[in-house]
């Protein structure tokens, strides 16, 4: 029997529009979202996803700013600019596009951003009250394959749920929310024995490796649901390119109960969540303010 | 054949020789080592726990301050005294004994706490930094577990682990030091349907439920190494009391390759690791100076 194919782009455009929503309600108390994004290095395709990203808050109603910094930025000028960001009642939420030069120290000025306005919920602090089941802001993309899971109305509670890659960003949280779900998590990655033996059993498995077809119906267990995270470039037989995940749609599709689509799935989520967050935020500063 | 038994009294006897070390070497440099503790309401026991805190740290060379506060102290009132606290150049550590009255918020007060001066790794900023695998200060008991683990010169990388207990304090934190290890880790709790299935497949079992005797020798793959974290009271058929593990040791003992003693095993290392943290603060601190 075929899969149900989880449709991230229609669930995205739901949360949008509930964003959207909540956007017009903080305006009718003379309240506004705005995002401050900070951009180390211009290069086109940054420019590009910081300009995609503009529109996608104007869309919302949420105002945004990009602030572009030279390749040569030390660690302690950005800290200063973050900290002044905290400081900006005008600006409701931080985000710092990734990758940094490797001059600088990620976690440490992830760890800068105000924990309410660190609307991509990479400040550490914002992981551990992940862990303390106590979320504030959870990184988007983790955010994203929750919400995806839960669209398809499985119980989590109880469910054995296999992570395979254990990134900070993805893997890990991932984990912690499916934990905080009170699913029984396993993350597996490159020094996993027996990848197979885990993922077979999984009633809930979430991919997030970076490796085009990893993935095969051999690996998954009927009806399961599978949430896949990766998103990889390959060249067809014809010499034409084209996105895929680490799953390999076709067999997986043929067993699963449900998977999402690449493109199509977790990525538009991901965009919802990261709008979904700067929502939040604003919200709670407006409450406190 | 029987068990190797891990004894984490030697081994925090070990690790509080070189804590002792490094404190006369921050002494001859003119720094020191001081953990302030803060106590809300006094019972006689927690008095004597802190008491015998004081007499670790003491014996260590670390100065231990004991503040106490009235049940009904305020939010806000604790916040002042923990930013005073961070502030103060003297103090190098801080922690909070708990539980603390139901009106507080834990983890906010913990938040609160100066990464560094943050002796109990609670900070939910350092749990973030664990799993970013950049540790600064990681909870102490996880710690504990992972020196036991450690101990027995048994492979992590590669290794499957199984962790029962999902707590914030323990089953958590442990496996993520595990995965940054490179193990393969399962977090089974209260929701998991087989438990027996995950713990009879761990090569490294990690036991932290709070339940005499949950684990038996059928539940244990021949050879794996068992750390338990649980501290049970229990009245023995003549009437006395005992203190056991959540392993049933007599039975575990014949089948693992390595098992904790309790009383003798992760209580002893728990402490061995709080006193490590405080001088790793002061250490820390020192060179910031």
């Amino acid at each position: 029997m075929a899969a149900h194919v989880i449709d991230g782009i229609s669930l995205a455009s739901r949360i949008k529009s509930e964003v959207a929503q909540g956007v017009r309600q903080l305006q009718a108390r003379a309240k506004a979202a705005h995002l401050t994004a900070i951009l180390v290095g211009s290069t086109p395709a940054g420019q590009l996803y910081a300009q995609r990203q503009g529109e996608a808050c104007a869309a919302m109603g949420i105002g945004y700013e990009l602030r572009t910094f030279e390749p040569a930025v030390t660690q302690r000028e950005l800290k200063t600019e973050i900290r002044r960001l905290n400081k900006d009642p005008a600006v409701t939420g931080i985000m710092m596009h990734l990758p940094l030069p490797a001059h600088l120290d990620r976690a440490r000025l992830q760890y800068e951003i105000d924990v309410v306005k660190d609307v991509e919920g990479v400040n550490p602090a914002n992981l551990g009250y992940v862990l303390y089941g106590r979320t504030l802001i959870a990184p988007c993309t983790a955010l994203a394959v929750l919400e995806l899971i839960r669209s398809t109305g499985v119980e989590l509670r109880g469910a054995e749920a296999v992570v395979v890659g254990a990134s900070e960003i993805v893997g890990k949280p991932v984990a912690l929310l499916l934990a905080e779900q009170m699913a029984t998590v396993t993350v597996c990655h490159i020094a996993t024995r027996d990848v197979p033996a885990h993922t077979r059993r999984a009633d809930v498995l979430v991919v997030a490796v970076g490796s085009a077809g990893l993935i095969t119906a051999e690996h998954v267990r009927d009806g399961a649901v599978v949430i896949d995270v990766g998103i990889n470039r390959v060249t067809c037989a014809d010499g034409t390119k084209k996105t895929v995940g680490d799953v390999d749609f076709a067999s997986v599709s043929a067993k699963a109960g449900w998977i999402t689509p690449v493109p199509g799935g977790v990525g538009p989520m991901t965009v919802a969540m990261l709008l979904r967050n700067t929502l939040r935020g604003a919200q709670i500063l407006a409450e406190q303010a």
